[in-house]
């Protein structure tokens, strides 16, 4: 059998020590093909850039990896790979990340990591964005490189049935007191917002975002419940958003005219 | 009863025919505060402004409304109007649009339009997102007026229960052709990129993105096939990615270690 080519990302950026980390952990598995932005990309959501062209430079970054930094989005990272760089080659694996701070619960949404490895399992290919609960560049990758094997393995192996997407976050704790892997769903939570405001020279003000995380449910089955009790969280997701149950509920609006 | 509190916003910016449209509607029913980017934000999902701060100016654009442009994406203009522009004021609505373009099916993912609404619902505020499917800056909007008006109507009246935020398409017919409101689920599609390449004047490359939509399926309870079939859609849709029914699949990833 031939090796399994992967796709690595991120959206912190070429020079971020949780893409070396996650680098080298793919290069275990398979060939590894890199795409990453040329600059820190985080909070960039599912954006795409639609109104300036992109650039794609091959670089050596990473000892005998093929690498290229892109001037745009996560997702035009992948985007790219998939229709440039790996046009004519099945992609086995894209993984994102290591991703330096968390993307459980609703930061999913506001992700780069998450959003690159969303729109690789848009285009069928099985994805994992991994997200360490350390925002330090001397982060201690020990334990998130471990769960990134052991999850990637479990992957390439089993598949995912269904789930053609992870997203998994490690908590910040030592490798030892990590209890394990909890499969879960989403917690419902959100930031709530605190802008800054300051003067420029010219007395206009303006403002910088800042905000704090409520969660809105404590249950057991949720990623922030498995975080907070020493478990690396796993969510399966996926690109729908419909709001199923309510349905129904607005089912009137049918007949309102 | 005191007058509704409705913040107006988008993501084709401050000048585009469709937040005009929707600003006079919104104010037969209410008191309008306007927040929208002070440039084109197409594409930008859910990104929000983390590493450079955010301008805020006041704007005379619209008779006799209270406008701001803001120097950040859709998501950051609610987030600056629900803790800046409006911090001590309850908001009743917020409408996001009208969109030049469709948001049906999996374009909600990479929509400002859609995020801004997204964003607001998160914040506990009732909120519409509305996509007229006519990119033309000379679009009539005669059935797109007509039926914000109507869903606007509706969301005030009779609130909308668990459904927090509606994705409202317009399909691009004559008003006397258009069969009436489904509500439906988000179709299963997807992009498939072609990107074109071009050299700039010192040789290089550079990629302009270019894409075809597929759809994945034809049930007649998505967007998609009502929008095809004559209808508006609506989708009541929420911030839970996870792939519920997918857990079981990869629940042995518990124990893989």
């Amino acid at each position: 059998m031939s090796k399994p080519l992967i796709l690595v990302t991120n959206d912190d950026g070429m020079f971020a020590p949780g893409i070396k980390a996650l680098v080298s952990v793919a290069a275990e598995f398979g060939e590894v093909v890199v795409v990453a932005p040329d600059s820190p990309q985080s909070g960039q959501g599912h954006a795409i850039t639609l109104t300036s062209p992109l650039r794609l430079n091959k670089v050596d970054v990473f000892e005998g990896i093929e690498a290229y930094e892109c001037s745009g989005t996560p997702v035009d990272c992948v985007k790219l790979a998939k229709s440039i760089i790996l046009k004519d080659r099945t992609i086995d694996l894209c993984v994102s990340g290591i991703n330096h701070g968390s993307n459980a619960s609703i930061n999913i949404i506001y992700s780069g990591t998450m959003s690159a490895a969303m729109e690789a399992s848009l285009e069928g290919i099985p994805s994992i964005g991994f997200s360490y609960l350390d925002y330090s560049f001397e982060a201690d990758f020990t334990a998130p490189r471990h769960y990134a094997k052991e999850i990637i393995a479990y992957t390439l192996d089993k598949k995912l049935g269904d789930a053609k997407l992870l997203n998994v976050n490690i908590p910040l704790l030592p490798i030892s007191d990590i209890k394990g892997i909890k499969v879960c769903k989403q917690a419902q939570g959100n930031w709530t917002e605190d802008f800054v405001e300051a003067k420029d020279p010219r007395g206009q003000s303006y403002y910088w975002m800042t905000g704090e995380f409520y969660l809105e449910s404590e249950d057991s089955d949720t990623d922030i419940w498995a975080l907070n009790n020493g478990f690396v969280s796993v969510v399966p997701s996926m690109h729908d958003l419909t709001h199923h149950t309510a349905i129904s509920s607005v089912k009137g609006l049918e007949n309102s005219n």
